[in-house]
């Protein structure tokens, strides 16, 4: 346990993003499952409010901001699960993210604040409005993805 | 994309719990994605509580008081991720679950229940408290685990 503190203490401290001043990962690889976790959640409820916003899937309000609001909690979570370590494990985040981790940095704020958005969209049941918002924070997936994921 | 909602909609009407009336999940390797993300994030959050009750790490109410919400919050999410043809996927989900899904779910409402009552302990500030209710919760994480997860 001890040794796993340690390796904790050493991600936390060469991690991206605020962390809070105690143990995070005990190796790179729970890093990674952590992150991917997170976005698979927050990818899940935005191909959700995707379906109903393309007409796919009849609108159910309370659905939709469920939706959102999964993806504004989750959307905060990964970004501290990009430590130092993480960068050699496999995963599509490209080496390039530990290059340029301001930049990194702030295509994650832009994204949280359009998922805040995204959440108050959702609660004015307006449709248009969510389209609309959902489309601007899709915007802000995909300037990190095609920057920072491979394919 | 008909094919995926004709999916999504099949795993909805055998879905295991409450689930909102729109399409869920495209495949079901999505759902053990899902399911298995909102579990490693929580894990993660108990095991950084864990540290601070057992004194291994210094108490920071912030840092515990937003772990607790985080356990509390992805507690509720992994449960609609266990519908059907999950049951056939590779993961330590014992087959057992889709034939005992009342107490299944009984499990999941007794370990959410506790998850609420570990975030007001952790918004008492009293280390004592939270050390009590974290136990609680534990054991309802492990009731679940010993009966419906392989080693």
């Amino acid at each position: 346990m001890k040794k796993q503190v340690t390796v904790a203490v050493t991600l936390a401290i060469g991690a991206l993003m605020l962390v809070p001043a105690y143990a995070q990962f005990a190796r790179p690889e729970r890093a990674v499952d952590y992150r991917q976790g997170a976005f698979a959640i927050m990818g899940n409820h935005m191909g959700r409010i995707f379906q109903v916003v393309q007409g796919k899937v009849p609108y159910d309000k309370d659905a939709v901001i469920r939706s959102a609001e999964i993806v504004e909690f989750t959307g905060r979570l990964p970004f501290e699960a990009f430590g130092t370590g993480t960068d050699l494990m496999e995963s599509k985040a490209k080496p390039v993210i530990w290059k340029e981790e301001a930049k990194f940095k702030q295509l994650a704020n832009d994204m949280q604040a359009e998922t805040v958005k995204l959440t108050a969209a959702a609660k004015t049941g307006n449709l248009d409005a969510i389209r609309n918002q959902f489309r601007a924070t899709v915007k802000t997936c995909d300037a990190c993805h095609d920057a920072y994921r491979d394919k």
